[in-house]
């Protein structure tokens, strides 16, 4: 086994990537040294073609991943001729269609299992919505400039790259971070210059909507808000029953300070943002008994304030039995988001929730558990939010909009209450006010009745606009009434995705190396590929039967793709780079006795099919019906 | 039968629609007032719920759809509760359903079939790219202001409603707006106010990338621009093998004036790009003979230069032959979009083709098509744009950028040359220029061969930066060279999809009464919901029975629907009205003898089949593999 491979290309950045397959392997350089790695574990270097480069930093999966998906177009920073813009990424073909094939998961676990309502609304949203929700007040974040280049940074970024944790950064104030900033001696990342003063920058999209200057609009930072302020339309398609919930998958917005962590943070994303609308009074999920013995495990408040990372597994029925979880619905899109995760390929040991401190919340929510994953580079990476939004948000736009936005319900058994009433006695005030009598019964009803009550008690009389009324010109008594029902406005609790980071642990839980050569193992059920068809040779008819197979595997609905380019053994490791998760390979026997082999892209076991019983064979394989070993044992 | 039947709704927007079904049908209006409809055409009137109201422009199908719209939840105007922002539609979730199967289709025929790549980008695109590619300057429209109410229209728009052609209003200059507003007496729709002087008004939603003030974005109007920048990488992708083609669907912003025509014209929308890139000198399609007797319906230039909208059949070979179509990719392209818009619903003789004028054209385009349908408000609208933009916008970018966008291409027989030289004779030139012998060759290197050749025939001599050579002094001869290939710039053919407009004319088409009720009979492989199930009582075990066969049907990958409220006729009715395309009902027989009846939404036939069947049947009819008729033949 050779000490270190790696693979060279060039390109507008070139680049040579290494992996190590022994202690301090011995890596020769494109300048001539030698580069001594003095690690056991599996591990990537990255070095500038024109020379060593090899700090801890760059010595992880995050830049081998994303060095492969540039090369073979999962993703790479757009607009590059131009020189780049920071946040914005272009997701090429394999990408695409892995992305499409993850949303489809997440629209599998998260609307078709369950009966959610999705819609789909727009990116830019006018002001008076993010004014109502807060955004416009709240969604800022600390920057600082440099006086000597004038770079402008993310504050609290800047201290937890000094080791704070994101939940110290993100509950100091402005004159905190200045100290800290001073006190650790901070300055430029990039020229070392001073900063001056740290201020709070809206993170936010502006633009103008229409021709007028004055009519503002956002770019969304969330797609909740677009939920929130159709509830009614809604309310009414779910004819006006609850619970129900309403998912929005599209691009969300945020206009980042200085963005550098590649898929985890960009200026534009996709946010799979699921509203769950119920009585909070009737808050159990019909569902929980499929998810009870699911275990979370959860990283408690508790335990944080203790400086410590231990994980507590409950199963779902503990968390909500111990108060864990306060909602039933929120632990069962938990459970769901854990099951979406697995399948996605993650492992649950490498999967969490975080419960967030009451000053690291949302300004909408009472409870938040953050699902976490960890990858090689960053540790702990949110993928997706779980947030008890009660009514705050309806309740907002209610107020800012005027509108009605509340749901009556019917009590099972009508409540008879008796409320106190005050009857002023008109026979008594007309001699005293003449005209003005009428006047100064009106004015009475202005007031509590309570109120009243308790002046005749201890006064004997109140004065009201001017008339002094006493305890015998009125009459106080108690009166019976039925109350049928109540209006009131739904709770939420809300589960968020952010897509591009699924795609992104999806893409390095599949990452690994087998014999020195890459391959992206993913799930059978996301592959970006399917099945590759190769013709063994390019003559004999051997391309013409092959071109056929593929037709007939794209008739079936499969995801396919054609390769007749160099040895069959260049165009398997090629495939395996890409994660396609079958090969049929067309040779000579194929012509003559109707059979193609198919290969695995994990095991790289083959075996011998008719091609008559290949379309269900796939079927069932894809399906998850059948494992590739038990292909073979289908046939007899 | 009634004259006129109508169903009235409370919303924001009261509306009384009404269906006519005989000539001078008498509606009674809510006002107690009768209105007379003096039309034999199945026709739709919309009123006003505090009175009559009926002009010509809201009898149409336009308003009859966006109220079902708005009612049923396929779309609404976003922001409601706010008053409404123009230009913005949320999709609802049978709309949202609806829009996806569309986009599904869109996909099965632009991508699946031919093996076009696609990506996903940005919708915020740095200035640069808008820059280089002529957006920035020519991406506007003519705009006036009313003087007395300050609201601002679109010129070309009011021109257009006084019966111009789109095609003459687009190629005024602002002078000529100015005279012809002024000539029709055309003051502001609003407050009849007088319009101050014509100005072009950018139509790109501008925003600031990041912290820094002079960081412009744009959102995209198109996304084309995004696939053209990133060309390098897809070549490379692509094994640098031409032709291959990539798509880009996605939002898409631009920023109208005063939009005013529901999901025709939309402030933010989806758009379908598809970029064909190829060899100009190798431009034939490999696939032309699967559409070459596809009938395109096409009115030519020619004919309505002479005012007149006669449309000319050719099949796809003929149009090539003639040279009415000059790219048989381009050909092949508006093929697969009939093909396309016949599937979603529109029959081929609502489809036009329509050449466009050169003033017409974009900027970019040498020929264009736009594929057009007839809808019942609006006459022809554009669907797609077919569009042979050459390499227009791979030469912007490379000019811009300076990135070499150029592939190279291996001639099949190497070329043999003859260049001529000028070849300098040191040795005469060295006792001359001494030391600077060597500068005055190198200066002489710099002047064509051709023009050195041309002097010395003519003066004898040349002289270049200050050195007088003369013809003795240089050897002029030819040298052979072999030429084994070219770099050149790709061409590019694009169609391109608006997919709002899409959905609305499937909509549209789907829309029809039957019985005097509201019938969406969308193709069965577009129909957002498949199949509704119904327990026939809410009792008796038929309702578990129900949910049991629903979880089956969503398990084999159906989108259903469960429907248990009221009695079954008007279910259906609702089912009907909302496109579902089949109803399971289950009674009392289902329980005993295992069967259920299947119910079609466009002939309200029923069958009767065994619930071990369902499923197979089911997919059977979805696939397309048997009508409803056949299923139940399909039994025996």
């Amino acid at each position: 086994m050779q000490e270190a491979v790696y693979t060279y290309f060039e390109g507008q950045n070139s680049y040579l990537v290494c992996y190590i397959t022994k202690p301090d392997a011995k890596l020769p350089l494109a300048d001539g040294n030698i580069l001594i790695l003095n690690t056991s574990k599996l591990e990537q270097v990255i070095a500038l073609s024109n020379g060593a480069k090899c700090s801890k930093a760059d010595c992880d999966k995050f830049v081998a991943v994303n060095e492969l998906a540039k090369r073979r177009g999962f993703f790479w920073n757009s607009f590059e001729i131009y020189g780049g813009s920071g946040g914005f990424v272009t997701y090429g073909p394999l990408g695409t269609r892995l992305k499409q094939n993850i949303e489809a998961k997440l629209r599998e676990f998260m609307i078709k299992k369950i009966g959610i309502y999705e819609i789909e609304s727009s990116v830019i949203v006018p002001d008076k919505i993010f004014v109502a929700s807060g955004h416009v007040a709240h969604f800022k974040e600390p920057m600082v400039e440099c006086q000597t280049c004038h770079t402008r940074f993310r504050a609290d970024h800047l201290l937890e790259e000094k080791g704070l944790s994101s939940a110290e950064a993100e509950k100091m104030s402005l004159e905190e971070i200045k100290t800290e900033l001073q006190r650790q001696d901070i300055n430029c990342p990039d020229c070392k210059g001073p900063f001056g003063e740290p201020t709070r920058y809206l993170t936010m999209f502006e633009t103008t909507i229409g021709p007028y200057a004055g009519s503002v609009g956002y770019g969304r930072p969330e797609a909740a808000q677009n939920i929130f302020v159709e509830f009614n339309r809604l309310y009414n398609i779910a004819r006006e029953r609850l619970p129900f919930g309403c998912i929005n998958i599209g691009r969300a917005l945020r206009n980042e300070i200085s963005p550098r962590q590649g898929l985890i943070r960009l200026r534009e994303f996709t946010i799979a943002d699921l509203e769950f609308f119920f009585d909070p009074e009737e808050s159990s999920c019909e569902r929980i008994c499929e998810v009870e013995n699911e275990i979370l495990p959860i990283l408690l408040c508790d335990t944080r304030l203790k400086n410590c990372e231990d994980i507590t597994p409950f199963t779902v029925r503990e968390a909500l039995n111990r108060g864990i979880i306060r909602c039933e619905w929120q632990a069962y899109f938990m459970a769901q988001a854990k099951r979406l995760l697995t399948e996605l390929g993650v492992p649950a040991k490498n999967q969490r929730f975080i419960e967030k401190h009451p000053w690291e919340k949302a300004h909408y929510s009472t409870q938040s558990f953050d699902q976490e994953v960890l990858v090689d580079r960053w540790g702990w990476i949110e993928v997706s939010g779980h947030a008890y939004r009660t009514d705050y948000d309806l309740a907002c736009h209610m107020k800012a909009s005027g509108v009605d936005m509340t749901v009556y319900k019917e009590y099972l058994n009508p409540v008879e209450t008796e409320a106190l009433i005050v009857k002023p006695i008109m026979s008594k005030l007309g001699p005293v006010y003449k005209d003005a009598a009428g006047k100064s019964a009106t004015a009475l009803a202005k007031v509590p009745a309570q109120q009243v009550a308790d002046a005749m008690e201890k006064d004997g009389y109140i004065i009201v606009e001017g008339y002094q009324i006493f305890k015998e010109q009125v009459e106080i008594g108690k009166q019976k009434t039925t109350v049928r029902g109540k209006r009131f406005v739904p709770h939420v609790v809300e589960p968020s995705f952010g897509c591009d980071r699924l795609f992104y642990v999806a893409l390095e839980y599949a990452y690994g190396l087998k014999d020195d050569r890459v391959v992206l193992s993913f799930p059978r059920s996301i592959a970006p590929i399917q099945i590759n068809v190769y013709p063994l040779m390019n003559k004999d008819g051997l391309d013409i039967c092959a071109k056929g197979i593929q037709r007939l595997l794209v008739q079936e609905g499969f995801m396919t793709d054609f390769d007749d380019a160099g040895s069959i053994g260049r165009r398997y490791a090629r495939a395996d780079e890409a994660g396609v998760q079958l090969g049929i390979t067309i040779d000579y026997d194929t012509l003559s006795e109707q059979t193609v082999t198919i290969r695995d892209r994990d095991t790289w076991k083959q075996i011998r099919v008719a091609v008559s019983d290949l379309s269900c064979l796939l079927h069932r394989y894809f399906e998850g019906k059948a494992d590739f070993e038990a292909l073979e044992n289908a046939l007899i």
